[in-house]
């Protein structure tokens, strides 16, 4: 067992030991959905201030809305969240290199096949060169999609991981 | 501005004034990365002990592998990541429906531009009956992708969120 799991195995025993949730209802008392980055430097339960049952938190690597679609879906249409908040932050490393070094690497590390299945799979690592514009590009494509109803409230956000504070931008 | 949206600046100002980790780096200190569900019952950093700078926190509905691949090769080939943690969890949504419902769903609330909008994005909403094959088949994907190279350490667990306890599966 690694370390990594070990770890695991002593903070459940010691979280469950003292939990007293166990009977919050699946669909989410706030009915709304967070999307973040999955950052490490990121804890949206207490920078964001979410309690246990409150929202859905959907994260992936630069928050994005693409990625996330089908997942906000499903969140909306089966499980009744109206309102959206978006938290891009500081630091991202989507900021920090394009899909042509992404490929460039996937082929050095992992060979010809790992490029075929790439674009197989048709991914886009959807780097990004300014996070303010991404905050509102994000934002712009829920708005367009039909997938998303008028009727949902979204909002824009920049989480700043060197003082912990989340700011709206749109 | 939404009360959702209130609650944000009010937790945002609380956890920024007491704020001490303003430097930690980019890369995950830990070097793993955990992928489990958006489900509003689920607190990672609580429940799996995860310190803040410590791994990446990817979350969609269902803890999708599939969604999630994007997100999983730019944490391992940009950002140093060689551990994946696949928590799914009792209780999941992915468990109340199934594609057809899904789809049914979204055109009688969006209407058919919206179901074309579906079919477009190639988007399969990923329903299992069976949590603890899910988490199997997960983990198999994973494994069996060349876009995740052997010397990846993955575990597969399933999150009670009756009692709080997180259980290896394979």
């Amino acid at each position: 067992m690694s370390a990594i799991q070990q770890n695991i195995e002593a903070a459940s025993a010691s979280y469950s030991a003292s939990f007293t949730k166990g009977d919050l209802e699946l669909p989410p008392a706030r009915k709304y959905l967070v999307l973040t980055c999955m950052d490490a430097r990121i804890d949206p339960a207490q920078a964001f201030g979410i309690e246990l049952g409150d929202a859905h938190v959907i994260r992936n690597a630069g928050a994005s809305a693409l990625e996330a679609l089908r997942s906000i879906i499903i969140s909306q249409q089966l499980l009744g969240t109206n309102e959206i908040v978006l938290v891009k932050h500081t630091g991202c490393g989507m900021l920090t290199f394009n899909n042509d070094d992404a490929f460039d690497i996937v082929e050095r590390n992992l060979g010809q096949a790992a490029v075929e299945e790439l674009k197989e799979s048709k991914i886009d690592f959807l780097p990004f060169p300014d996070l303010e514009q991404a905050v509102y590009n994000d934002v712009a494509f829920l708005k367009a999609s039909t997938l998303v109803p008028d009727s949902v409230e979204i909002s824009g956000w920049i989480y700043e991981v060197e003082t912990g504070r989340t700011n709206r931008v749109v």
